[in-house]
């Protein structure tokens, strides 16, 4: 089979037809580069379902070293993508996470090899619920088996062992990107050798279950939605998504982003027009958001990922108790909030940070003052940075690196 | 005309055709009392267009005392009524602030004479979107004029007068309601003896107009909105309206509330049923919310009352300087916030009292300290009934009553 960590090597279009190799199969798309599973190498799922055939899209940046100790996972965010280096191949914007990952940055590229893929459930490439289902040709919908957090977790660990990376330097990402940190902390314990949870919890509250909710419900109250069958029906939900988008979108964001970055001003003017136009920038912004989303996300893929956030509570996995999952971990860890975010705010974090005590695990705690909300993971915050480079650069002396 | 302050000699069914006396109408409906004026008594309002004929619905407790010198008037929020005090005629509920409000309460009605009307824009009996548009015969519609807080206050200001009330011994109200009870005290400062705004704002945050906008949009995503025209369309945009309704009920509780309401406790189980049903309480709950509000709400009103509260800006009414908006008063003031209400925050109120005092008006501050959120001003809080208790009886000391 090709060289999987040379992408210019692994020539195969994803849209050839199947192979039927044990091995899975090397492609790549515009999306980037693709890892099938055939039908004996099926993912078990949570739920009790077995999923076959199915595949991992993925991007990589840097080079694995000889030893193949230099190897970073790059977990992504709900709305995110395996884009987080290079160009979005939609939007044509820079990679989603160039501002702390690239050559020099915290995390170096010119040191580790960095690979992120697409979650399992979503819609950039890697199996979901737009793919078709081969047992009826027609894309899974709601057939699709209900995904969790550590779902994600196992058939990145398939990707890895196919690329023939046995643990990982680093294990990074925010928000539903951080639970799966946490996810590979506890589940696969002895393949990570440093964890970076951002921005994120061991479970979700019940006001971000709440806020999910509403997004799914917005999305099946369009009739454009048809039951989940709209690419049948030949229509898209784009007017439900737009809103379930654009009420996601506020609780990324800070109150006090949003009074500094549009306050009370109006669109083009100093008065109302006394209409139901978007009179105020936050507005005009706001459908901007729902908008350009919806050109680049599949509905049913949203529904999917919310639910796996919402699902997500590891200390239920372990007896109710939150250490349990950690219990003697090696792993080192570095755990981080924002000082104003309210989705996971840091009090999430600190409940992580008693656990891991309580498991007697190496821990360091940093609270970014920042009042850019939970999206300060993906902007520019020196002080993030900064934490990032002091916990990987003494991780990777500890690693020999 | 009958005696508008005797509910039982006020006979004249609202569905009677319409009289053209110069005197505005007295009539009764099952919402309750109905002043109406007619085209020589228009409503002025903000955005210049001159509303006329037009109605007002209210409901009134107690007993005004031969000086006229003991009324009350209270203010109603977003989604409230005029039913404060006596059962809902749709819902069959209790009146929604008998909490504070009755015989005996710290607002009691065996001392105050209490009046509650609904305003202008709403659907529970005065003139709003779903209201007949004389000039076309059908329902206005969003060709009805867009209504701010000032027209509100007007419109009560004119009931005011047509009962034969000069001026107010107290005006009270939440949410909304404390920014009419804001309004009123700077428009009409000669009227108002004592004044008690509740978890309010002087302006809509850029925050709580985001959250309005994806309410609107929702409604608007609903084809059954038709464009506003669903009244003559025969159908309702009941899933858009439900959506909005969900939406905003998260922000009117808090975090700790809805944990401690519901956490991450599932629906008739302890396991999750890796579907889309509503699995948790919370879903389960919010589903109910948006279901029975649409029973009793008009997708419209909800429009046009939620644009009210985002032009809400009385710094920009005077200037910039909110305490403009109070000079010379005499009104005297009791604000108040829960500290854990993120919708208007205590930094909110504490911008009114800072204005208030430069204004150098008397006021007083009570933060109450509550774990239930915006919609705490509804609920059962010992220490709100204790500061309006206190308040009130000194205001009526003053007053000589």
């Amino acid at each position: 089979m090709d060289n999987p960590l040379d992408p210019a090597l692994a020539a195969t279009p994803a849209t050839e037809p199947e192979t039927r190799s044990r091995e899975p199969s090397q492609a790549r798309d515009p999306a980037g580069l693709v890892a099938r599973f055939e039908a004996d190498r099926p993912l078990t799922m949570d739920s009790g379902a077995e999923l076959a055939p199915f595949q991992v899209a993925y991007q990589t940046a840097g080079t694995l070293n000889s030893a193949r100790t230099n190897a970073v996972l790059i977990c992504h965010a709900l709305t995110g993508d395996q884009h987080f280096a290079h160009p979005h191949p939609v939007t044509g914007k820079p990679g989603w996470w160039t501002t702390l990952v690239g050559p020099g940055k915290p995390i170096d590229t010119d040191r580790y090899f960095v690979v992120c893929s697409n979650v399992i459930g979503s819609c950039m490439g890697s199996t979901g619920p737009a793919s078709i289902d081969p047992g009826t040709g027609a894309a899974y919908g709601l057939d699709f088996p209900l995904v969790t957090i550590r779902d994600m977790v196992r058939a990145q660990a398939m990707l890895l062992d196919h690329l023939g990376i046995d643990d990982l330097f680093l294990c990074v990402g925010g928000s539903m990107g951080g639970m799966q940190v946490l996810q590979w902390a506890s589940l696969y314990p002895e393949r990570v050798f440093a964890a970076m949870p951002i921005a994120t919890g061991a479970r979700h509250s019940a006001q971000n279950i709440a806020f999910h909710e509403v997004g799914r419900q917005a999305i099946m109250a369009d009739p454009a939605w048809a039951d989940g069958r709209y690419l049948e029906a030949g229509t898209r939900p784009s007017k439900g998504l737009g809103v379930a988008r654009m009420g996601a979108h506020i609780t990324y964001l800070s109150e006090p982003a949003l009074h500094r970055k549009f306050g009370r001003r109006f669109q083009g003017g100093s008065a109302p027009t006394f209409s139901f136009n978007a009179d105020f920038q936050i507005e005009s912004y706001l459908r901007h958001q729902g908008l350009s989303f919806v050109e680049r996300f599949d509905a049913n893929a949203y529904l999917y990922l919310t639910r796996a956030m919402d699902y997500f509570d590891l200390a239920a996995d372990h007896g109710g108790v939150l250490a349990n999952a950690f219990k003697g971990t090696k792993t080192r860890f570095c755990v981080v909030s924002f000082t104003s975010d309210w989705l996971f705010p840091t009090a999430d974090s600190r409940a992580i940070v008693h656990a891991l005590n309580a498991a007697s695990a190496p821990v360091a705690f940093v609270e970014v003052e920042s009042d850019k909300g939970h999206d300060a993971f993906l902007l520019d915050e020196p002080m993030l940075f900064s934490a990032a480079r002091g916990f990987v650069d003494a991780a990777a002396r500890a690693r020999g690196l």
